[in-house]
């Protein structure tokens, strides 16, 4: 796997999660079909990174992974399959801009896409900067790219093992309780401390639940600035903006319109190591995990999910 | 009055407080006399801006502003007599480099000193910047100067008209109850949107009680990275980062060990009109107007003082 | 004299330096009437900051500052005229949004507006936020507000005693070559380092010529995305971003399509002392004081002008 | 190839670089043993980064690089063999930390060391986060890793194409002139637009040439208080603050008292997509792709190695 290509939310209120990705996360729309809006981000030459389809409740619909050649999606399927994985084939096509791939499920239940051929996206306002697909912004909060997804799990080791087994993740940082149960798993393919995240959903909700889905901001002050336009824009703010210890990341929690969580993340640390070790974190240092400075999280960031 | 300029604390920790306010603040010490420090931070000229004096508990010593000649001294010990306010006079050289002097207190039994003429600091590490006393530190958290003090008051009205009707104090922010009792002002004799602030002592404690001392920031992202020098000094931060409604303020709560509060403040605005009309917050936006984005304060922010 | 009002510029290119000011700047337009232009900033209660009137070229039309209080306005009125200076009255409501006011003329010929009254603008997007006038824009470069004028005058001494003598301005920071002529003055009437700067018109150009209009960034990070957006809308940037030793100002240089030079400005330091000594930078400091890190500015900076 | 470890330094003044880096750029001594001393960061685990030895002029020692596993550096040595590169073994302990490991030359003389095995630091001053090796440091400009090389050439599409073809490195972004002359090669081996970069040699010097190492900052604001720290201490900045067209980098040069150029690199983007389409940049494009917005570079920046 090569990288997280784009996550599918579902929402109640379509036009409203349009609004608010495209005028006040500031990503540019690549195409509508049938209930879904294709968007993606300024920094982001691919077709899309995000899928709103409207639904009848806020959730997840799926999360996308490349791989790094097209001849590997048979492989992983064969490999999957032969795991006792059931692996369902998708045609080139029948997502925009995607070419054939393949859809199976976690034991969370989360439905995961690999595939590997993306169109590039048509620039709305292309920039003159060679290296950057569309122009910079210079409105909303702008967002530059997707940067990972956290998904709510009942069992983390289940979720982590699959992950690291079928996917080729590796763990960068664990949360475990004193009675060796997993709360919390940060796994990744690339050089960020995490691309995929699997958390205990401790409100025991049923399969395929999301915790949150993250953007990436250019820096630490981009996010205070975005808590000014969020502010103007009265969207939702759940916590932050503080700093997590797993991760470093310097986040903000929000709701879209649709009621799913979305994080924005800056700062953080990179992983070039290749012996890196699981950083370990125990029961104890709990909080610190989750804040490293700022403001506790509120109570409900540890059980809504959608 | 021409400026706030010093702001003495009391500490029953005097030496961990210096080692605080010198190594973590990245403050410079001008003298020692007596059971008192004084300090200054990098960017200020006068001789110091904080004193710390050694005593049994923590809380305020007392407040001294500059007038703007050597002769309104005694102008205004006339007219604070005059008004039934008992004068004391303060013979310069009794505090290192300060001049003749006078103290008073407020109607809430803060002890306010005015004087005028101030030594200048002589430079532990001159800057090669020929407008600033020091050299950027490049240590600590680097505060930049003294910003203002916050004052708590039983009765926040009659302590507003003091520093408005006796020391020329401008109000710039007002936070009103529905039954017209006035909970908090911010005042100011500069463009700064206070250099005062008074708010109701809701733990109904003593006279003389200090909220908090803020220093200035040079930047948001400057209070971000003291947020990762704080946290690995293991001070404690009461609140924030987040942005005050008045004020709007970036800031930072935390405790120097001798127990009194600090602020670290950045951001703002600064006024310029002549004819600034009063920003009036009512109770219904007092959330809003304590926090405009970030994590609320707890419940002893409003209560504790010193 | 409280504080710098407004500046008027004249362009020959008016609808484009229209579109710079509103939709790259982010300022909002209070007024339209005649040949002028009336716009202020978001961060600006009073009803203009800014005037851009057509003329064939570009240039300085005046310079506005309000005095503390409308009496005060027939005063220096006076005091003007016994002094020899040629004072004309301007009628209230001939300028839209101001009072009774006076024009004149300083040493160097450029034209000087003095008044008190000023309406307020009307929102054209009001803040959520009590204390701000316009909501956060969330677009263009987020220009908070006005921050001051330089001017070029063949004789900077007799400027510089103009206006200290005249309106009441201090000298913050001086450049005086070895042979005594003086070839910068920054004063100010506010804490900040300079509200008026007066530089030496090295290509001794005519009368009421200006070197450059600067508006307030709310910060330095602000200032580098602001580079991102006028890289992308082609606007010249003639220097910086970079930091002067005078005024310690985190600046950039670019030109409005009429011509005239604009600085954006973040940082610097306010001067509270109210016995500042004047800063006095030498002939042997003049790369220093222009650019203490940086690179160089162009020959033109010191000749061109409008 | 997993990724950049560390560069070897040569410096005629190793007392003034060794205190540059350790107090100014503000890492860390790993070790001292012989003629070198060895240095990390304060985000970096594996035992150095740096290496500072002493010689008569400056220059580079070597590049190392790791490799994902032990076994693979027989694999490397073989297939580099067998495509008549000259292989040189490295028994493990030879270097402070480190396991087996072989060197060999580029095309243009730079000696590339391969390793996999590398003892972790002991921190001088562990940190309270579980994820971070040294505490926050609060002192110097704070670099927190190692970020990448940039090697002069007199061939740059040989050197180019040794790095692909024998090493695994992909091209992010090209430069190259309008008669096909290849004059500049962005490369990278993990999510980094570049690990290592070539740069035509314009003074034509003789082998083994070094244009400049860089290390990151975490944020544009931590470059601008670098270079405030860098101005007082009178470190020779050869360029910027700016940002580059190519790399996105937001870059200030400077030189180390041994001469050698070193870069400070915050900003840039990362590269997730597996089918990457190298950036081609034109002839005509060179001085926007040297220079997205800042200022110039000096002459000297094209013709200076060492």
């Amino acid at each position: 796997v090569s990288n997280l290509s784009h996550v599918e939310l579902y929402t109640p209120r379509p036009d409203e999660s349009l609004t608010f990705f495209r005028d006040v996360m500031g990503m540019e729309v690549s195409a509508q079909e049938g209930q879904s809006v294709y968007l993606r981000a300024f920094g982001e030459y691919p077709h899309h990174s995000l899928v709103l389809t409207e639904r009848d409740r806020p959730g997840l619909g799926h999360v996308a992974m490349r791989v790094e050649a097209p001849e590997q999606v048979a492989g992983f399927a064969d490999r999957l399959g032969a795991a006792g994985v059931e692996v369902a084939r998708v045609d080139g096509g029948s997502e925009p801009g995607q070419g054939d791939g393949i859809r199976f499920a976690d034991p969370a239940g989360h439905t995961v896409e690999l595939f590997h051929d993306f169109a590039r996206a048509v620039p709305n306002r292309p920039s003159k900067l060679r290296n950057q697909p569309e122009a910079y912004p210079g409105r909303g909060i702008e967002a530059r790219r997707l940067d990972h997804v956290n998904l709510f799990a009942p069992d983390v080791r289940a979720a982590r093992e699959f992950f690291q087994q079928h996917l080729g993740f590796k763990l960068r940082e664990g949360l475990q309780l004193d009675d060796g149960t997993e709360v919390g798993a940060w796994m990744s393919v690339t050089t960020n401390v995490h691309d995929v995240a699997v958390m205990r959903d401790q409100a025991g909700g049923g399969p395929n639940r999301l915790h949150h889905v993250a953007f990436w901001l250019d820096s630490r002050e981009a996010m205070l600035r975005a808590a000014d336009v969020l502010a103007e824009h009265e969207v939702p703010i759940e916590a932050g903006p503080a700093k997590h210890g797993i991760t470093q990341a310097f986040f903000m929690y929000l709701f879209e319109p649709g009621g799913n969580r979305v994080e924005l993340f800056s700062g953080g640390f990179q992983i070039f190591d290749p012996d890196w070790e699981p950083v370990r974190w125990t029961e104890a240092e709990i909080a610190r995990s989750i804040i490293w400075w700022g403001s506790p999280v509120p109570e409900a960031y540890f059980a809504y999910g959608t």
